[in-house]
């Protein structure tokens, strides 16, 4: 298990990703549509760990719902793992909460589950792995 | 310019560190306490990059005013450089705003500095140097 990239929510894309290409000094890595959570993201490789924007693409989106309630800011972190059913069941076990009993397709065509703030100090996680 | 650690402020640095024990998988590898910023810190290694959690030892400690304000949740991402100073400079005159005009020793004796989360889209990053 390691941190395989931070995902910030923002309202514009475009300007976000001329920020970070500033702060970060180098240029955007991918850019993609993710239907499955009605976003688009864009990439920033930092070595092996990555910064993500997410701009809502609807009003149903969840990076919609942080907007409205929090502004602009990270939104969650993202774990790699190996075998995500295994450690969502590990963190079901020891009383978590994952928002969808299965994990689904997101950005990158990896598999994806995400897991309550509440539980975790305020802190979105995500479980991810490679296909 | 990578990753080196994200900073999450928590109220009670004994829960938080069991809680993360159990989401992560791992014991804590290192506790310190920051006099310069007031706050005890618990790192969790993740490959070359950590989480940092944040628990303030003073009312005026920075992570106190957050936890007022926002409650426990992310508090800050890390960048590590090679040469903070001439990073603090090429942000600077690229209009940002550091939140000190010199680095100053935060944990692990890294050398710190802040900029200010309203010009970063309320992501408060901070760069780090080894000495």
């Amino acid at each position: 298990m390691k941190i395989d990239h931070i995902g910030i929510a923002v309202k514009d894309i475009e300007v976000s990703s001329a920020l970070f290409s500033t702060i970060l000094n180098r240029k955007p890595f991918s850019f993609e549509r993710v239907e499955s959570q009605k976003l688009s993201a864009v990439f920033f490789k930092m070595e092996d760990t990555s910064f993500e924007l997410l701009e809502p693409i609807s009003s149903d989106s969840p990076i919609s719902k942080f907007l409205e309630k929090k502004g602009e800011g990270i939104h969650h972190v993202a774990l790699i793992v190996d075998d995500i059913k295994a450690e969502m069941e590990r963190l079901k076990n020891e009383g978590f909460n994952p928002l969808t009993q299965e994990p689904y397709v997101g950005a990158n065509n990896k598999l994806v589950c995400f897991f309550h703030p509440k539980d975790t100090n305020g802190v979105l996680i995500e479980l991810c792995q490679h296909q």
